[in-house]
């Protein structure tokens, strides 16, 4: 079942760079495995933007929300889910 | 190059709803066309919505701008464009 | 899978009131039914507002989105959906 | 009388995690009570966000208003409260 | 119980002035009538606004909710409602 | 002359919870006064929010604006006053 | 007592041109008028918009509101007010 | 050249009250003078707010904002410029 | 002296496709007329809108609303104005 | 390939003001290099405000994102990005 999530990261006011550094590294290192588990389907950065707009596929609701609450960068990321369904003009086997 | 754009269908007050099937059939045999030569790279319905989320892949700007305007439902339709491009921490090869 | 859905109705401006009334009573009809089987677990009206909020609970996306869109008064509400999920406090059996 | 309830936790910045966690605990706690005693009556989680969504069943506003300010996370949520009441076109007994 | 209610008033456009003054004639008399009952505790008009802001004591949200829908201009009034309750501060006897 | 003003209070950061307190008592005591003079005609808490609806009686903007600069939580307040009068609907002597 | 006003002329639909020209050729009368006798103090254009910002010079909120609603265009207008007074820092005597 | 300016001021957090007493002077000094210049022609206090209406006379658009910028309180202020224009209907000399 | 100028088109309803392609001709012709003259110093289309942004060039606020209202398509248009000036770092000599 | 750029500046909190200096030496630089190497088009300060209006001119969305990131000022701004394409009635050759 397929989601759209938009995620805009907020920099962490007070944290020391390089503690800042390291979660992204971590964030980075969990985004590659979703996507390789085919969790993670899609996977843009918006031009000029710090945040991304990505596709998932999860089984269900709760899969989704403890997939994104897992994620490093959780506290710090504003995230917009929408429900996304097959549309009847669509050829594509994957947008399902 | 790839864009995210966002459509919502405006239904026309006052056209009979068989010029306006017309149009939906027009729209759908275009749609089809633009996913077939790969121009139309993604289409995804929001569930309750009559709208949806699309991503483009065209050359320039001035072509999503020529193949959006040509859309018959286009009168009809407010459309959000964001430019995406290659997130650092994405895996797939055709996120780009 | 639980899903929170606002419903808020706009009156159709030309459409004959019987017509609407008609409209009414096969909303009615279908929402009790989909609440006898289950699907639409919970219906609320906001007070002093022409809008109702819901929960349902179906299968899937697509499954929530095609029940909402056979609605009879589809074409004259404005929809907001918010996928839910089982909360950590919560000790209802049914609130997941 | 019931309620229709959006709690948003704000992660209050510079408290300890430890004594965050603390209130997070008792938070539960008296979830849980309210839960049993009828007056939560539920409790959802929104998918990807820190936030709930929730019905309060009590006798009157200041019921409701000092059942809110007496949560231990009060002063850390963006609380939305809109009064509900019975919808003509429902069958649930307890959907009032 | 207290509720702060407030009324825009969206002209219906299409409709006989006429046909209008009667239905405002009908909504002056009722809240004559509400006034003059106590639900319909306070009654005022912004300045500059075809709009009121409004106080009303009722039994419960179903009671408020049957109250507005009753008023004649109910389906060209804009109306947004917050449950109040007694404030610590407040000496007024009233108030509550 | 009327006035409806909102006034939604934002607890101060880094504001030890005892100076906090003293504000809020002095606060209360001033609210107190200015009721008994008649200035502050009506207050009541809006449920679920650490915010206020009132109505003030003063003399002009001028007199207003200094009762409401004079409050010792005016720094931690969002104000919003909109102006009243006499709604021509209105049966209440003292709604004006 | 001064009062800071904006208007925006919202060209009414389906009116014949002619009874528009006659509306704005009241208001213009009557804008002319009302400054004679000092009550609309200051008018103003915005550049680029139908809208005006103005400033009122009355006795209190129901002068304003009579003043206002007897405008000839006043059924096509979006008007906001905010009551205005002598800032501390005024060297000139009209700005009160 | 006339322009309607409003600046809110945003008490700037951490800011010894001494330091932000001197700033607020210097910006008293400073607006008294542009006054006499003829530069800042009127300026009003919004009843309610830590907020200012104002009417500048500038040459061009370069000299607006270089009065502006060099406002002692600039840095804590969220300005917002219209340009305005004589109005049609203005009768008073000195509004354009 | 520059402006900042968005335009976006706001198809009128009921009027006649001939009569509006008209109005596009003759927005055209003057809209050329105004860039050879150097007034409309900059136009671009916004990808996917039914919209421009634009860079204009007039001796005052009044020449620029004074151009704006005499565009065939004014009466269907929002527009946004910003004045520009000439940024610090700017090393073109036509951006001022 | 044209984008509209719009960045406002947030200046960051606790950041010594040398330190914010230098930056903003080292932004003026680079925006100049760019200016001269054809990238950053047009750029203009929008009158009162600590923000620009820029034109950029790219290969591709992601020439535009690398440009943006590595501006020594952009953790601290919030950016607008929009792409634009030759307008129809546009004469100006580098309008494209």
């Amino acid at each position: 079942m397929l989601f759209h999530v938009e995620m805009t990261v907020k920099v962490p006011q007070g944290m020391p760079p390089a503690e800042f550094d390291q979660l992204k590294a971590r964030e980075k290192q969990m985004a590659e495995e979703l996507q390789r588990s085919g969790v993670w389907r899609h996977l843009w950065r918006v031009a000029g933007h710090y945040a991304n707009v990505s596709i998932f596929d999860v089984e269900d609701n709760t899969a989704l929300h403890d997939t994104l609450m897992a994620l490093p960068l959780f506290p710090f990321m504003e995230i917009e889910v929408r429900p996304l369904c097959r549309h009847a003009s669509s050829i594509h086997e994957d947008d399902r």
